[in-house]
């Protein structure tokens, strides 16, 4: 007998997810702040809660896809907020990015309440939601994480176990860091290419060709090549995982010399007004800086 | 009939590239200026040129596979320097890694003799070198490096066409621009979730899970799980390219933001000591920088 | 009739203000949470207060100069804290070096007290404290400002209206920002220049005789010719404060790469051990990335 | 009897500087490429040289102003050029900025004639050069600097013996890596305060009232005022230097950041077209930077 899932944040993420969820089977009850987001997972047959807290108390298994700390202290705290129906039955899944340090508070905050609480945010945008073939970065009991493991691999391909709680922000930080490089600094080759005379094509020929061909550079190339960048990962929202970076680093004493790069490119960007397109849109920036005639 | 081969340079990767050559069935000979290194090849039955004019009046196709202007200008230049047996019939292929200014300078120079010269660096390192699976980044007249495909395959798996001469050499520095800022972004990504409490392996499995997993990573993960870094690309060579980098964007205008911090990055690992390491001693400057009691 | 003044935090720069207030004739009451420090200004003369409430209790004026939010926190909110004696009548001046963005916090957790609220820290370290001659960066109401010059002029020699509360804060940021590149810009131009082969005093020298002298390089030099950093302004605050400013420029979208550099520098400082000399140790930084036989 | 005195190179700064060598008396023979820059010095009464051999022909001592190592090759080694007239008897003074690498190769080249080199570039623009209060950096032999000490004082207020041949470049490019930085620095500070709500001349008198006060930031602050950048010292020089000083850390090992932060800053300058404003017109790339709305 498969448990009740309630599902908090139906926006691009989270709404694929749910119904990736319903499709495998299971009892689901969703809730979205904007109402008509939830129209789609009610037309498959799921339950629409009126309010956070019906949510909880109607379901075992609360997951969270919201877009940061405010969403999810008004989701959880605020009228009607979930947290006052949890107690030690209840799970409580938050897939959201926010930092380790937040999630810490987070943890601390439900702990009253009894409440299992595993921190799984998820690494993978709009199409491995979809296709359900994200990656699960968890913290928590591991038993726990263990036993989650079949709903979990409803919405992703693999889960990784990472630690404690907080653990799985911490892993979700470290590889945004590590896409928000590759990503500036595929758009810092290519333009560097273009004005040194090299052909678009060729450049992506080589990178195809060698050890450094990662998936995301084929995937980014098109958006590079037409100069759209239809957003499947704001980069607005890079910049606000590079400010967790470096705040993190700040406090772990980690250098970050190119996660403070980041900071400072990506957040040109937003200050650009490029905050809504792609994080590819960070391609604009070099063009932004360089020679008017190259 | 196969064309006959004069090889100038034959330490790892170009003792490897002779070596395909030789195996395809070309007649070959080779120099190099420590003699001992010429012997491997001479015991397949290469020959063996008492200098690089000599080897230039001996054959039709000359290759050189140096460590940099210096070394090329002595060959070319120097006491029984190879241009001086330079003709209209002849071909000169450098597949050293250069500055495209210098490769430019180098054409202008060569014109002269009527030599046909071919920029061709490489992408890869020790072991495609060896299998004969390098990426060939050839510049020059496009009908005259279609006529060299079949010699050049003999020692890569792909020749890109890359422009007029000074190209091949400028897209060699694209990528290993693109190389350099992987390598330490990864060594600081590492580090990072290092002080926040990851698991390496763990981390290893994310990156190799998702979007950004590029060969690369899997190659030089050993390397920094065992803190060891036995040189297949020395970090002196990159700290040279991210040079070459810097000076380009200086003349083209190009923003390079994260080319100068590689310059300062690997410039520094050479500062320490570690300049014959391999690339992935990057780590190391982050360790370096990082609290001692973390 | 000179206002009752009490003052909140007895450190170095409060120690030092505490008693010029003292000895321009103003009545005062002072607390310190360690009682030993309280004792050179009982000594003086001044009044001892229990706690921070009763200190806000006896007098009119309220002043602070602590280490940061936690300790305002504490003093004010905190058990037996000064808020719950703050009202109409009296004055609470903040002089201690906190973000905007407390700052406005703060305003708006006091205004239901009705205290009128000056946000006023100081440019300047131990020896302008001791000498009456801060430069006092003060945010409020401008009348109200100018009522309380009397009484500022008693610790510093001049004062700087900034703005609305906040801007004191701001402007303190402002001018630290500068500090802590003209501190870390001295440093790496004297590292390079003995790279170089410069002698130190000529370099000095050189900087003495043209438009770059500022007052700061002359008293810093002396630290960095001996290797020695007695903390006239600790480094650990400069990273603080360096923090603040991304902070500030991450939420008003202001370009900082300067800013981030220092937060780099001076946060490696810290995790190298340095966080307790002085900002002029950020020399050492420079020595550890230089080449160990230079 | 004072020696005669050949000047090569009457732009801005040579030409008040040829004058002031006049005013003081001593006979002056000049040279300038663009005849028509001649013409005040010979109203003055100075001899106008048809070429540069025949200047050092007719003078003792030799001084070059110009703008950069392409002028001084010309001037010494193209047709007519001045060191086929140079011998035992005669000095070269070469007062333009140079790398020190350039230097030490000039040196080499002119040894063989065994005329007298000393290397001395000024500290100070425009308004110093026509006051003759140069700071002069000079490099050589110390007895002869000595020696010309009372000529190098009609155009300087001062002369710091900096070390050998070359260290008077490197001695340039120190005092010009603090220039960048200040300038620099002072733009980003300006322009986050701008950001933050602060008031220009707030801003301004809080500098002006502490340890930060530089001469250059009284200077400057006009131009970013009313944003305007007449040039006292064009942008696009400085970019030079920060790429000799980037050029020479790298041979060195010196950390440069914050010198590798100035190369991409004006020369993203170079780039938007502002080269041949003053330097601080590098407030411009803070306000390209910035969000539009601010």
């Amino acid at each position: 007998m498969k448990q009740k899932i309630g599902f908090l944040g139906l926006g691009i993420m989270g709404g694929a997810m749910a119904a990736n969820i319903h499709r495998a089977g299971y009892p689901l009850m969703v809730y979205n702040r904007t109402a008509a987001k939830s129209e789609p997972l009610a037309e498959m047959g799921a339950g629409v809660a009126s309010d956070p807290r019906h949510l909880a108390q109607a379901t075992e298994i609360v997951i969270a896809m919201v877009t940061g700390p405010e969403a999810l202290d008004s989701f959880l705290w605020g009228p009607a907020g979930a947290a006052a129906a949890f107690n030690e039955k209840k799970t409580f899944i938050n897939m959201s990015s926010v930092s380790p340090r937040y999630t810490r508070e987070m943890a601390a905050r439900l702990a009253p309440t009894g409440v299992s609480f595993i921190d799984a945010p998820v690494s993978g945008t709009k199409k491995p939601a979809e296709e359900g073939s994200l990656v699960i970065l968890a913290g928590g009991a591991q038993d726990k994480i263990k036993e989650l493991e079949p709903l979990l691999l409803t919405m992703g391909k693999k889960v990784i176990y990472c630690g404690d709680v907080g653990r799985g922000s911490m892993m979700k930080m470290f590889i945004n860091l590590l896409l928000g490089i590759m990503m500036a600094g595929f758009a810092e080759c290519l333009n560097f290419g273009r004005l040194g005379g090299l052909d678009f094509e060729a450049m992506l020929d080589t990178v195809a060709s060698g050890a450094m061909n990662a998936p995301m550079f084929q995937v980014k190339a098109g958006n590079l090549r037409d100069k759209n960048y239809p957003p499947a990962f704001p980069l607005k929202h890079l910049a606000k995982d590079a400010k967790f970076v470096v705040d993190t680093a700040y406090e772990s004493g980690a250098p970050a010399p190119m996660g403070q790069m980041l900071l400072h490119l990506y957040r040109l960007g937003v200050a650009q007004g490029w905050g809504d397109e792609d994080i590819s849109a960070i391609a604009k920036a070099f063009e932004h800086l360089s020679p008017a005639t190259a």
